[in-house]
């Protein structure tokens, strides 16, 4: 490769600097419109902007970037439909930290929302930020959606509430909890059924989410949509995976929480039912078929698939 | 009175019963769509068919019925987003009840969901409830809303999700949660004041809220919308006052949670900070204040003019 070739190369480091200013630029935005002396912004504002990945948002944007040429400025459209998924993303955190949940005390290297403030405060900041991410997706006027049609926006309501509610997000944690009954309850391949649905509902529905609102704001064909869906689906399954490997081999400074809490909480894990060199093995897979779905796109497809090589690749 | 005109006198306890009924039956169709034998199913069915007095979807129905004849069925467009209102008001009751919050064993006279269930499923039951509220709003085909126009949806999430977030009903209930170190702190002018935002947070704006989305399903011009909206802030303040006079007189069998526990618990109320004689005087302006905000609407406003007084003159 030669010099010049070499300067071209993309840089996944700087994209994701670059988009997570955006994003903590816009979500600062949102939060700037409320007085920030009242307890419950305080608590929106200290689990919305802890050092969080922002990988949902991201993919959001890549996502709607992917449809076309990023100067075409999908961007304007995305980025608070990608605010309010991090809204919802972080509502899920905070209420899964809670002590009748899974009782944790540190997320994001910081003491969790319940711990800082107080118990009754995290249950409703999670709410206020559940209930917020819809006011923002309902009012394109105040949040620069103005030119996607109201029939697109509807659409990705539904798509989010659809990922986020019942039979999504909040049924992955339901199984979450209940899975602790479920270890050695049964035979492995019912263990590793239950845990794939768990996950498909607790963290994929919300990344398959993510891409699929993303590519609806860059109007993406039915094609497009289909071939993005299968890459969230496939990366969104290698991310829990890859979690579950790092809480037994992460650094606990790097991720911030305590490491091998699932091992001391006998919580259901891939590497747990089908071992840690297979489940290494299986997030390799899932990301080659996350590769495969994506390829038609040729180019404008380098950060999603950047994104995917991170996502095996990541450290915390 | 001769016997003719008599017997077509409008008899709330029907309208009641027949919208409860309607209401009800959407209910159970919506929950139908899962399965029953889902722990968060059957969570959060406990806590939505219990005996509630289903007063924000009476009234949202009863609105939109006001602008034009009941004979143009506008509750076929109503129905769902009314349905919608309560399951936001459960969630929200469910929440409350928590042990970090009001940490209250019986509600509608069963047990609360977290005493029945668990506490995380009862937070989890919460979230689902408010979720699935957006999933209907978006949802005009599969909830029978297709007849509204989308930019008229998305103004009804845009109401709702602002009257139920940061700015309404959740700041209402952190309100309330501070409370306690409110009274007796300041001066009685200024616990008033306190009060009365504290309700108009809590519970006032989505009593607006449902009047007013109902509204706008019937398609109400500019003026009718706020005649309406004046009524509902003015029988929403009183139905809280009201509630505050109830929890020391009423009964607590009709009332289904202990009486007294505000004054027990020390809760800044209205009798605590104006005395008994005086909020029932109080409850009684704002209800005929009420009466003439929806006076340009004559016989149509029947059945809000009968709600009002239902408000003031209910036992529980």
């Amino acid at each position: 490769m030669d010099k010049k070739n070499k300067n071209q190369e993309f840089s996944l480091a700087f994209f994701l600097k670059t988009k997570r200013e955006i994003i903590n630029k816009a979500l600062e935005s949102i939060l700037l419109q409320y007085d920030n002396k009242r307890e419950l912004i305080m608590a929106m504002k200290y689990s919305l902007m802890a050092n969080g990945k922002r990988l949902r948002p991201v993919l959001c944007i890549a996502s709607a970037e992917c449809i076309n040429d990023p100067k075409n400025n999908f961007i304007d459209n995305t980025i608070f439909i990608a605010c309010a998924i991090e809204m919802i993303h972080t509502y899920s955190l905070i209420h899964d930290d809670l002590p009748a949940m899974d009782d944790d005390d540190l997320r994001r290297g910081k003491p969790t929302l319940h711990k800082k403030f107080s118990e009754a405060t995290a249950i409703l900041a999670g709410d206020a930020l559940l209930t917020h991410a819809f006011f923002i997706l309902s009012n394109p006027r105040a949040f620069s959606l103005k030119s996607l049609p109201d029939d697109i926006l509807l659409q990705i309501i539904r798509i989010i509430s659809d990922a986020a509610g019942t039979n999504g997000m909040v049924e992955g944690q339901m199984l979450d909890m209940q899975a602790e009954t479920m270890l050695n309850a049964t035979t492995e391949s019912d263990n590793l059924q239950y845990l794939k649905k768990m996950h498909a509902l607790k963290t994929g529905k919300l990344i398959r989410a993510s891409v699929e609102v993303g590519a609806l704001a860059g109007r993406a064909d039915k094609e497009q949509l289909n071939s993005l869906v299968l890459y969230a689906e496939k990366i969104g399954l290698a991310f829990q995976v890859v979690d579950d490997i790092l809480d037994i081999e992460g650094d606990s400074l790097v991720m911030g929480k305590a490491v091998g809490s699932d091992v001391i909480n006998k919580k259901l894990t891939f590497p747990e039912i089908i071992g840690l060199e297979e489940s290494k093995k299986y997030a390799d897979k899932l990301i080659l078929e996350a590769f495969d779905a994506i390829e038609s796109f040729g180019e404008k497809a380098l950060p999603l698939r950047k994104i995917a090589n991170y996502i095996i690749e990541r450290k915390q």
